[in-house]
């Protein structure tokens, strides 16, 4: 039996079905938004509760929508970490906005796959238009050409990529095989996605070389400076610099305008990672955080970390995108077309060949907060961030473990006299006690070797208020700690 | 001002403007999938004219949501080429269908990331039963081990990384240079995204080589054998082969249970590339065309092409995940986390870390169809290929350019005594012609050297009426070019 029609037809949704259950999940949209802050930020289960409460075979015979949709609410949703929570604090905080949601409603109704122009045209120029849109607002030059992928990983992936064509112009016939070592340099608070790329791209892990920090975490330049002159001298070629603009432990910037000029100096591309903090540029007072950024080769921001926007949405800007293009363009005979004018193929730019239409989330993202409502709400981040910060200065017991120059307090109960690794563990049942509470959600990350919990304001339904009670819930949780 | 509320708040679409649009949209997408067929399949426009109707700058103040809707409506819209529509034929015909449509939504609204199991236990889990589902319908054996990721350049990325890492064990902390140098082996008809994936893996194009075909446009072993025998003698080692059931300009389907032997004596991965494919295995009629696939390393399945499941959604099945772990595990500080029991973090196995949740709109497709829809839908799809492959058969004027195993039919124009040229021109005209009316689109692909026009046959709401009308927009497009 299939839905309220009763029909048995093996096809599709009937429109008449869809339009019913489409206004039913349009309902329990909205009344998820508007009370999700009243469900527990992490679900109360254990591994392998979700998959036990679900068949261990498919199907043979279709079942309702209905059915699907009852199980959807009474069995995947108490399994789900919300991240549209405001009192969820955890990795980055996100948000998956009104104007966002509505765009992945048509974009999935459409379907199409803007991999070549003339396979989605409007796709294709709105993508165009949204990501210069983007790279207006941030304020960098007009010769960054900006494409959508997935995540910030696979933008970083394509950015190395074409430094790799650039250093070894013989990559791209004959491999790796047999040509001089590269290095690519990040800061030792950089991504792990990083990494991952230049693994990926077959420098190994010795590829890879992270640079030490000074005390605000940022990438020491003399270090870099002193690593490539080294990696030369033994015959390791400087590949790339990849400066991170808002770290995920810390969100500390690294000093990109004296990385480029250095950088420059032994060859390497400059890939800027603002995954996070690329945003912030739109906000006047924390533009000049990012101050050199607009001298790199190429920058990653991602729309779906600090900018409303549902993930998955990343943007790469890249000066040279000829590069790019000559790192990644295959064109088999079933996608060649011949336009007349001026046509961009997104699949040129990367190794995805399907691509969603993401700019339309996006696209109504800009449009409805426009500048002015992007510059209140990350302002409002970062007030409530500092608002923390100052409750936790003022307190003897907790320090503020990282500078919060965006909207990441890195906090840690350390009580005079506690020793550094009973703190560790006192923090750790924080941590346990926060997130098992269901009230609020917290991640981790170690400085100095030191267990330090991450408070990310980034949900637009963050307010004072939830901040304070995340407060009053951590001094709760460490006297309870220590009290055990 | 901002909404019907005429709120001037920066803040989110406030909840109950996006019930009210949230509706809207719900109509809009109902009116959409009943009455897509109406409209023109590739838009009338010449590139840039999307981008012109837009505005140049971004909005400093916001707009409200009904505006972006109408330009949506207005301006979009009529600049997409429609994948929906039942008149699709192009590249894979593919199907948005309903329950994906519901699906998507409401992972719009959730925005989980399950980069690990604790930032979202439900879409970790439900991405393990949903893939396991899949695997039991295609009838792979249980050590498959399923991941969702968004498209098959991706999936045969990581799968080929894990093939070096196999290679190579020295790969992981030194990379490839100084190494011997290897190759991977896939037909000449197979999709561009292996060597793309080749060449990004730092292989560079050297490190792909392409396998003659047989009449059937399958890879010929003899010549596999052959070119790894040439190759190892020559010093290169054999990373993995790369058989593919369902190739992008024929469907044709490699002799994977004769490769998998060989593949294994030279020591090489093998992967097998059945995006496109594999749900055939579903159909008890058509699983023998895949038969032996089940000896292969990994497989990549494409649920967003014929499954019905709205794109994004590569699936990635691997019976050696452990290795693929180890291409690709880097854990940092700041997504460490011990969980009790078996849980799997879904970073693990591929360079992305952020991830929608894209498991649900797969569930509710398998939920929706079950085999028997699922079944009933492909196997109606064969039958339409082959009614059109029957009707250009019976016709002297055209020829069938390719066996039609599934669902795609490669068709030429060729009257007698028309030379191999002169049919070229013409069917490039009729290609136009076809496009250019609106009432159907197709893409073409070059076998022989000689341009054929490829009809892919499978969208949800293709009927015998639909297929019946571009046989007659064929022929008259035929008389009208061949008259000109």
């Amino acid at each position: 039996m299939k839905g309220a029609s009763g029909s048995i037809s093996p096809g599709d949704l009937p429109a008449e079905d869809l339009r019913r259950l489409g206004h039913e999940v349009a309902d329990w949209i909205a009344d998820y938004v508007a009370s999700v802050g009243d469900l527990r930020v992490f679900p109360d289960v254990v591994p392998g509760d979700v998959r036990r409460s679900l068949p261990a075979a498919p199907p043979e015979a279709g079942e309702s929508m209905e059915a699907a949709l009852a199980d959807f609410r009474d069995i995947i949703v108490p399994g789900v970490t919300h991240w549209n929570h405001p009192a969820f604090f955890g990795y980055f905080a996100i948000t998956g906005s009104g104007p966002g949601i509505l765009g992945e409603m048509l974009s999935a109704a459409l379907n199409v796959n803007a991999m070549v122009w003339r396979s989605s045209p409007a796709a294709t120029e709105l993508e165009e238009v949204a990501t210069d849109w983007l790279r207006q607002l941030v304020g960098l030059p007009d010769d960054f050409d900006g494409v959508i992928n997935d995540t910030a990983s696979h933008s970083t992936l394509y950015a190395l990529a074409a430094a790799r064509e650039v250093a070894y112009p013989e990559v791209h016939d004959g491999g790796l095989f047999g040509l001089p070592r590269g290095r690519v340099y990040a800061s030792e608070h950089a991504h792990s996605s990083v990494e991952k790329a230049v693994m990926t791209l077959g420098f190994g892990r010795s590829g890879y070389r992270t640079i030490p920090s000074d005390d605000a975490f940022r990438m020491r330049t003399d270090a870099l400076e002193a690593a490539m002159e080294e990696d030369e001298a033994a015959g390791i070629r400087p590949v790339a610099v990849v400066p991170t603009l808002g770290t995920t432990s810390v969100t500390s910037l690294d000093p990109v305008g004296e990385i480029v000029p250095l950088a420059r100096a032994h060859g390497a591309w400059v890939h800027v990672d603002a995954a996070y903090g690329g945003p912030a540029a739109i906000v006047p007072e924390l533009r000049p955080l990012l101050s050199g950024w607009e001298g790199a080769d190429s920058i990653v921001i991602n729309p779906h970390k600090w900018l409303f926007t549902p993930t998955d949405c990343s943007t790469l800007y890249c000066r040279r995108p000829g590069v790019l293009v000559r790192a990644f363009s295959l064109i088999p005979e079933y996608l060649r077309s011949t336009e007349q004018g001026d046509v961009k193929n997104l699949m040129d730019y990367g190794v995805a060949l399907g691509r969603r239409f993401r700019a339309l989330k996006l696209w109504f993202v800009l449009r409805w907060f426009g500048r002015d409502g992007i510059v209140a709400n990350i302002r409002e981040h970062v007030r409530l961030a500092r608002l923390l910060e100052s409750w936790a200065d003022a307190s003897e017991d907790w320090e503020v473990a990282a500078p919060v120059p965006l909207g990441l307090v890195c906090l840690r109960h350390a009580p005079p006299r506690m020793s550094d690794e009973r703190a560790d563990d006192i923090n750790q049942l924080i941590l346990d006690r926060v997130n098992g509470s269901g009230k609020a959600f917290l991640s981790h990350t170690k400085l100095h070797g030191r267990l330090v919990l991450r408070v990310a304001v980034g949900n637009l339904k963050t307010t004072e208020r939830h901040v304070a009670a995340l407060w009053d819930l951590l001094r709760e949780s460490a006297a309870a700690a220590t009290s055990d």
